[in-house]
């Protein structure tokens, strides 16, 4: 059984001792020897941190794995097996002023969603090419696992521009899934959700208990107050006209476009309420409290805590991921892949989110037999519309095509406004968007 | 040569002198033997004014053709070979309403586009499968010329309904293109429009004069100030940066999606100013004047004044439609028809509007050569996702489906707004809503 | 765990020992009460034969199955789970002219590929649809695992024409896949074969070991003379230029059509020689002896030479596809379902024989992540042009639809061949061809 | 209006007087200044003849139009607004091979179709792609109007591999609606065919006579012995019950693929008869007349001989396309240009025949409104496919796709035969392929 080198970029996030938990739990299946945390200079002091506890957690599972701790990406990733991505250009500061600067327009202000969303892809994409040629370089045949969001927008980077292998993966359809089983009181491994779209707008368009389409049923349960949500969405209830006409399950992200009204009203309440903040203020402090955590020398597992920050499930969904490609399981899994005709109307060379094959060989979407309907098709498409041309501008730093996308966004209201939050995101991120050549 | 039957539904109209002129300017190549003007008992009196008016040109024109004025439809359809729409369920005071109703949630009103366009296409489309009923019966080959708006939506739902020969007719594209001639100060024989898109949502993709593509040059004079409009839309300029970065030509009514924030408080003000009101308000005060002067015996031509009230180029659009077929002139025009492929990732029993070559045959669409841009695929996507869930609900009915339509629509913020604007619309056009079985 | 009752239809045919030591096998996971073998009268000695070894074999297993032996099809599957068809209309006598009567124009006499496959379609697809009907009626929940031929063309008819749920199956892809596995030296379940095509016309497009493409090493073994190879197709060599230039792994049967000179040719002088005769006439033979050692009270277990009879691993691919229908298993199965866009250019609704995930909720195709080379698709769409004709013709009994079916197939040289062809196909089947309603 | 330059590559053909006619009737609505006819050395002696005779034509009709003769392709493209190629790699020589070699494995051998018209296109394509080179440098504006066989082939080739404005013109359609319009003694331009498909292989899906559909009546027309063909294929008539069934009107070529038997058999005949030879063969002695006559100083006419040659109606189809595009006429003619879709499952850089609005911006695609009929979709699937590699092949010279390009092609019955046609191919032309680098 070959032994596994995994690097971990972003390592000194504090969502690590999630994802070393998740490697110890299935360290039976996945031979790791090596686990590499790399992370920027900015980074360091988190990092060493979050690398101690690390050690500690390894050590208290009795097992022989070598953790390294590193601000030399390419000298880490040299041989890897592995590349799990979970960095956050500009960190929470950037993501703080995506959820701010839209909102002074009266437009969603959301990390991976609207201006906020666009302004991330357009300070990580260039890193994540330039991970890529580095992979290229050091590692070309070594799996790259994407948690970075906006995750559907880097992956679509990715397959667009280099040929490295690369699964997109976000835990929404898993926390999706799991919800539904624990609404329905049943194995998570009986329920199964036909999902179809894109990265935080994916529907479920039908559940089902194995045989049986229980679809009517979970949204009767939702409908009734069952979970169905994320930490860091507003938990807003769905109107049940709505849904039951639909007939399909949204997910949380969906708020975003289909109450777009009072969403944007709660977060400019809470950017207002110095008590409150918008989500990145909030989960600024809950970091803080966490990184206290992770120093005490008695910490070896990961901390109840840690559940708060969000991320519930993340690195199940990650390390199932890898473990399914590792040992070729021919699994069912949720991700980020080429739609290659799978949503008919959407470009084949674009990133859709759908049910996939995970084996040796990637990630192999299965068809949705038939179309997507078309209640969700048109605004599927406006958003890929955006998206494909959000890549575009990411990759060459082209202010026209970045005025189209912003414009073309089904949650910006006008070509004026377009042109203002545009003009706020480049002054703002400035420093991080080189290929703008803007001085 | 075949003597010719036309049938003019919603004949008391105010532009029918507009048409009318139009068959006595082309008599040439147009053997037409009877005109029918048909209208319902509410338009009587205004039939009767228009009528007279009617007859008098007739005469002027020294031609003999048969004026018939009648209430009778199914007895006027009879062995016809043309068959023009042109009428107005509810009239003017529905439109008033269409255009009124949405503001109060700050949502455009407008007689074609958004909730009020959807209002007029669910009072609209029953009456017109009723008359395609008639002429599938009394005159089978006829060949319907739609110019009820929403004449996308409207032609839509003639042909996924029924096997009636009909082309959905618009004067946008050819007032478009007569405009462009104009700032050019060529031809209008030179000016070549590759147009794509839907209806009253239809882009130029290019514009060549002969063989040179002219679209940049279009652009500058765009935003130099050509004027490039219709008379009933606001003519708020367009931002230079977007439209070159765009590089297409945009309808007027793109402002209602690109400048929606504007345009929504223009009308909000425009329908607060008790000294203006809303555009059907306005055109209702030309109307009362135009059938005044109508009624003098001495007119008897179409009196200038007609110009005011907007439709330019209707009767050529309309009357040159009818003599391309007639004269198996395979002529190209820019109409509504089935996509069939044309606009990729649109469906293709949906109707487009492009260009086609008019014979004998009736529409067939030319290639567009490639697709059209993502930059404002999403849009349509969007858009058409809506017309065919709103043609649905038309035909049947069906209140999920319409809160299904009103929701995808891009221009109703949320779902909450779209169930109120729902309650409204059913409410306020109760009587004109057969199919919804409200009580 | 729900009990199961199992139907197989065509139950006396020499195969069944097969599919009950399969069902036998997997008891327990597969929880098997009933077990149905229905036949016609004119097979009722057979059936009577075969069913009493049955109950033998069932007794020496020591299973409390029951085994019921009934010419009442209707009565047998009433509240049936599963239903497994292998029936042949006409018998083998029919198969034996299926297969000569095309030789006398130098074509193809074959029993699913050609006009003697489009003779047994027409053949059987009314029975089958007959079969749907009883179905629906009496267990409408039932999975029905068509394995009768030409299994495609028959799944295609049931899938168009009723809404039963229904897989095709064909022991083709898992005897490439094993003899794949067994030219390599490598376990059976280390290989993933994509594949892609129709029923006996599929390709592996590419052969995985693990991680690793080894379709040029397949190739190579294949033309160092490594078997992969049915019973019934004669073992023509491949040619090496060819299959390298192709790079893909052809089926036995693409042999018709690579090879389709020295295959008649073949064929003819076995059909002459009166000390071979076809395939069918050689089966006969091997029939009589099956069934002389059936009748053996001692016997009671499948006898080793009814491998000589040919359908290898038949029932280890449909009783493991039963099981992972029951079981929800989630597993990759190569079976025939409706296309819906996975091969590019086939119609939508159209079956295709490819890589599916098998679960409670029946066939889900994976994507290919691309389209078919350009270097098939064209014998393919041909083909496929050639069964959807086919399927309409046997459904409506069309004179007109089967010379168009017959003069499209790739393996009829002329229009006025195949009018001769169906001249003869007509006459020779007339009592089993009803729906031409011939006199 | 600007004078125009016209460019003739082959001018020594002895179907120039043909072009030069036309140029000379249509002399008021194409203002051309200059003819050059150019030729290669071998060809010189011709290209004088010819030149003189098109010299003495312009003369008779008065016109002041420089006619250059000249070897120097490069010098006469300089400026060219329209340039025809009309030239044939090899000469009659290499044709009579053409249709000699096939026939020794009993396969159809002919000029375009088949194996012949294989080694055609691999013979001329690279001399078409030099000639773009040559126009991209020192014309880029120019038209490339391309007579060349087999002429979907080459303007394939030209429109994958250059961006030359180049469009395919062929004389069998203009032929069929000629014959149709003189069968049904009605005007030509009453006539409207719905052609699609390839270049030789394409159908009239539809005939109207004005708004009648008359194809069912062409049918009996054509059943009942009226004249539908080309001079150099075999009249042989089509079968009634089958093209009743498949209502629509082949091309002549289509005898090629649905009487395969029969006109194979034929040419062997023709072939083996001293007194008669291939087509090419009867051509070169009929050419030798037409030189004979060409040369006489008294000859100022295109002399009626020349229609012996065939080629009827190939300067009214080139000289009216130059026309629609230098006037803009917005006409129809059936021409080959890019797919993008109008055939569904070809693809959309591929070459097909259809009705094509042709203006001063190029050839611009009808809609089929409706996808081809299955019944003949599979044919054009599998010719195409041949036609995609055939292309690679010749622009490559990749031994491997030419293998698989002609056992793809459904004329060829087996891989064995593709082999050996090719060894025989690649031997015959080779002092013409210099893309295979054969030593």
């Amino acid at each position: 059984m070959k032994e596994l080198k995994v690097v971990v970029i972003g390592g000194g996030s504090s969502y690590t001792p999630e994802i070393i938990e998740g490697f110890l739990k299935r360290i039976s299946e996945l031979p790791i020897k090596e686990i590499h945390l790399v992370d920027i200079k900015e980074g360091e002091e988190k990092l060493s941190i979050v690398g101690s506890l690390a050690r500690r957690m390894i050590k208290k599972a009795g097992l022989n794995i070598k953790l390294v701790i590193t601000l030399n990406r390419r000298e880490a990733l040299k041989d890897a097996d592995f590349v799990v991505t979970q960095f956050r250009v500009g960190g929470l500061e950037a993501r703080a002023k995506d959820e701010r600067f839209p909102l002074k327009y009266k437009v969603l202000g959301q990390e991976t969603t609207g201006p906020g969303g666009f302004a991330k892809a357009l300070r990580t994409i260039p890193v994540m090419l330039d991970i890529c040629k580095d992979i290229k370089e050091v590692c070309p045949d070594a799996w790259l696992i994407n948690f970075t969001n906006p995750s559907g927008l880097v992956t679509e980077a990715v397959l667009k521009y280099t040929d490295i292998k690369c699964i997109g993966l976000c835990n929404v359809p898993i926390h999706m899934a799991m919800d539904v089983a624990n609404m329905l009181e049943v194995p998570y491994r009986d329920i199964f959700i036909e999902f179809a779209g894109l990265n935080h707008l994916v529907w479920g368009k039908k559940v089902w208990h194995k045989d049986k389409d229980v679809t009517k049923e979970v949204i009767e349960k939702l409908l009734d107050g069952a979970v169905l949500n994320m930490k860091n969405i507003s938990n807003l209830k769905w109107d049940g006209d709505f849904l039951r006409a639909l007939g399909m399950i949204p997910c949380p992200y969906h708020r975003y476009f289909y109450m777009t009204d009072k969403m944007v009203e709660e977060e400019i309440e809470a950017a207002e309420d110095c008590n409150k903040g918008t989500r990145a203020e909030q989960v600024k402090a809950v970091e803080k409290t966490l990184f206290e955590l992770y120093k005490s020398p008695e910490l070896n597992v990961k901390p109840k805590e840690l559940e708060k920050r969000g991320g519930a499930y993340y690195s199940d969904a990650a390390v199932s991921l890898i473990s399914a490609i590792y040992n070729d399981k021919r699994e069912i899994h949720t991700v980020n892949t080429l739609n290659n005709g799978i949503i008919k109307g959407v470009p084949d060379n674009s990133v859709i989110e759908t049910n996939c094959i995970i084996d040796s060989r990637g990630a192999t979407p299965l068809s949705l037999k038939g179309d997507l309907q078309i209640e969700v098709k048109g605004l599927i498409q406006a958003v890929k519309s955006y998206e494909v041309l959000a890549v575009e501008t990411a990759v060459k730093g082209d202010k026209e095509k970045a005025l189209l996308a912003l414009a073309s966004h089904p949650l910006v209201p006008s070509v004026t406004v377009a042109k203002d939050l545009l003009d706020d995101l480049l002054m703002i991120n400035k420093e991080y968007l080189p290929q703008f050549k803007l001085d």
